[in-house]
């Protein structure tokens, strides 16, 4: 049922094993005429990259990607983009050890049983290398978006660690991506605690997005809300989703709960306001722990990596729910009707 | 894009209006030669239905459901079947102060805006009275699945109301439909008290799956965690869903994590492992308050409502997944390949 | 699959059997703002309905279409639009003689061995009768389609009988629909000597669009020619369908087909080119022969009734196409991109 | 809308431009545990390429798949398949005549108007040369089927020539593919006399099915006539799609009609039967001729090498039907249903 592809207009599909030859992802409904280079992928890849602190996995791979199709003199062509990025860094003989075992916690024994049969490299599909095809995708689903719609993402929590504060421009200038510059002081010295002990932890994801478009989302089964959900929930290590104010509504009143607009998180009745929208993800912590940690490249907290990744799902919605709105908004009818 | 089907294989598409002359829904790729009667549909319905307490709107009208296909000498053919209710208790005239008004925290404001058109009289799509099609799919849904798979909700937080207990034969014997005695009785009077007033509260829901399935759900996009959060999202009321220790993991470290596979939720690499899945989801206090809840047929509290919708949509992507499984699972090839 | 939809924004799901309570369709994805009511609907199912000559069936019923939602106050709102016809004259015990017995040349055996179940009722779905569901999505189909564009089908042949010229005025004063009166003079008495024998004959139909949007189509695998191709062949007894030359290319040389623009049929790299689209469908002859025909109510010669089936396909194929360029013309891409 | 995807359960997505840097596939839906390997795919690619006889362009790049994802030791692991093939032998300036001309008869200016730029390098996805793509995933439908199930194409017409004589041996043994020794070498004659005057000529194709398995198809929109006029209208030059006894049938009589089988071509009632299926589909005459022709590199009939592309899309439709239908048969349903 094509589980490999998301999205209907603007839709995604993407292929590749953390230790096969490449990663990539075919995207059909880009309209034409947007400029799109290699050049232009690499922010985000590299922020999406491990190894940039002591804090993640040592793999070093650069991620190069390399557009096969879909862009003619620097502008997408309406025809399905293709972009994939090689493997170089392999060292399958790392995960030797893992031909036999199962790892508790991760999608080992459910991958053998479904398709019976066992590829122990490393997690093939379910490894979050396949993230890489997302965040490549999120960068073109940008480009749809009208220029003053931003997708933030930043840690608000890591373990007992709370953001109390936002400032923008802080976020990227800690490893842990937190708003608040003295929680993110605390996360990372809990995070390289935690890795030295070959443990891990979870964390907590906010993502805001301004200057949303209005009038995005279908109801009823195509509610903005849903598909943010999808996408998000369809991350591997994420095992909560919530928008506006989430869970907290469950000890609320409904005359709190109208008193500010804020709770509504920027949807109404699955439609975008075209207020600030505010999703919350929960971010597992990684399985790979002790002896199999020590071997492998494991990152000890993935929060801050998944980052990229949700702002990606969150634009390709975005892009998609946009392209959909064209198509009816001032539907001017023939006379006759 | 579709946005009024939810499914692949077994494929729902609802319709209709809180008042206009029927709500329905065509379910599209149901085997053949299964049971089935009007009356077969009666017992969810009825769970659903309000008025059933003095906590729920005095709406009375009967849902009796009424097959117009799919169904020859009481089994299912294979042919889409179609199940409509007729709107029988339609009092237009309630909404009429609504004409103008915008409700603050409906979908007024947003369908409004996308349509381009305003249907004052009581929420149209945006009703609750929509989920009426989605309970009935349900049903259907839960005779494709294996007889020892069972899903079933349960209130778990109204207000600051916890339960602290689970007796699965208590669930039905109170309004809330809570699996603590002692909470809900606590939860009645909360809710009642609150009606008083014309205000409203949220609560939480579990939804607990024993029995299921081995080997549902389908990376990367497909995985079962994200399409049950999308079913679960699309009703209109929920705020946010997660599986297994959802939000808590934010705290946790991995040792931790993977200690009690009840953590996992029932749910690994994105594909059901055969153990209990427990999911969660959060719900809103209806936002019509004041003279509108005076006016209108109103819930102070709708979670023990959603509680039918809510396995009903879990149901429909089970029985998805699972006919999926069916084609895969021992797929035996010939002899050349 | 659902495989009783069709299209993909503007998506048609049909249901019902001849003999069940109703038939129906639910249209998802029409634009809200369009003037709609039951009225609208009968000129074009009464075109379809039979009985209207000696030549068709005797079957009388009036398909009085009724609109369960969708429409408010005449105009369509952008919620899903089901309209159901119900079946009053239902006369199954002229069929009794049909419960064992598997007519030849019909859909009776592979229903039933694809189903595991046998519904002798005069052919459930597969009944020439579906298409009224058909013919009803067809006619709003054509509201969403610029005023000036036309899809105009008519009979060019009926067995040894072909039509020489066209006069678009003649079609639909004969019961043949054939735009040559003198050839259809003689195809109306060909076809009532057949009915006397209780034989019957197959035909021929051309669809002509005139006033066809430009850019309709999608490479390569949603190219116009290939969703004509899908909805026309969609329909029970047309075993063919070419565009343009069709099958005469197979005879012709380079130079003479780029000779004339006629010849590509108003499509060129499966997108139309805004000049007049024509294409041709081949109807098989009823097989309800001899005793059978004498007993049930079956026609002789269907091609005059699948005419407005086939504008309708044509017509939902156009309006599906048309929405989808609508999103992607003129895209107009912020300045970063 | 996914235009660039073909299928449900069996989905395949291609992509590349004939002077892009690759062109490839993305399969999504196969089973696991089937053997494949770069070079099972070599026979059906090789029977596709141009330059093997006099007749055809003297293109000569080799066609080299490499394997990108979803295989693992030698069989499919369930996840995407992803092949791809190099682009060798680029020769942009050959077209450099082309970037301000319109080639009639040509995609050219309809993708210009459509996509709003244009790419004069032979065509983009509009050459003949995305067909790599299909019969890539079309070898790999093939080894879904069952064992018996064999799909042949074979020319019957081109120009003048009809085959008379049908000799299964034959028709991989002359350039023409023709299954008439005879006609074929009248065949070859005519192809090499329209070359040598820059001209060119249509043709006619059919494909027979054996060993077909029954019960594939879904009535009312995924009849399998349907399916596969979706599937070979899609490829470029094919202008016309007929079954059994096709076009014909307009002029036959009932009682003649339902008199043989044949007539019916092994589809009933949108169902596969069993029987032997015979498929026809007219092939346009290339359109590059004259100045272009001399300068390009173009056949001069495209016949023998649409057939192993029109095998290709019917392995494809019928390897996603037979997937669809293991979801279905047998379904034993469980007690209380």
């Amino acid at each position: 049922m094509a589980s490999n592809s998301f999205g209907d207009l603007f839709r995604i599909t993407t292929f590749g094993e953390s230790h096969g030859p490449a990663l990539g992802v075919v995207i059909d409904g880009c309209p034409s005429g947007i400029s799109l280079s290699e050049d232009d992928l690499l922010p985000d890849l590299r922020r999406r990259r491990p190894g940039q602190s002591a804090m993640a996995s040592a793999r070093k791979e650069e991620d190069k990607p390399i557009i096969l199709s879909g862009v003619f003199e620097g502008k997408t062509t309406g025809m399905p983009i293709t972009v994939i990025v090689e493997n170089k860094d392999q060292r399958p003989q790392d995960y030797d050890l893992l031909r036999k075992a199962f790892r508790p916690g991760h999608a080992d024994a459910t991958y053998a049983a479904k398709y019976e049969h066992r590829d122990h490299r490393g997690g093939g599909r379910s490894s979050g290398r396949e993230t890489v095809a997302r965040v490549i995708a999120g960068t073109i689903a940008r480009k749809i978006l009208p220029i003053d719609t931003k997708v933030i993402g930043h840690t608000i929590k890591i373990g007992p660690h709370e953001a109390k504060t936002f400032n923008l421009e802080s976020i990227e200038q800690n490893p842990v991506r937190c708003a608040d510059p003295s929680a993110a002081k605390q996360m990372e010295e809990y995070v390289l605690e935690l890795k030295e002990k070959f443990n891990s932890t979870g964390g907590l994801i906010e993502v805001r997005v301004t200057g949303t478009p209005p009038n995005l989302g279908d109801p009823v089964f195509g509610k903005l809300k849903a598909r943010l959900a999808d996408a998000l929930m369809s991350i591997g290590a994420v095992t909560g989703f919530s928008y506006g104010s989430g869970f907290d509504v469950a000890a609320m009143k409904g005359v709190d709960y109208i008193s500010d607009r804020k709770h509504f998180g920027g949807i109404l009745g699955g439609i975008s306001t075209g207020e600030d929208m505010v999703l919350h993800i929960s971010v597992k912590p990684p399985s790979s722990l002790g002896e199999v940690a020590k071997r492998g490249r494991h990152d000890s907290c993935i929060v801050p990596r998944v980052i990229p990744v949700a702002e990606a799902m969150v634009a390709i919605v975005l892009a998609d729910c946009y392209l959909l709105q064209r198509t009816y908004a001032n539907f001017t009818n023939h006379p006759s009707s």
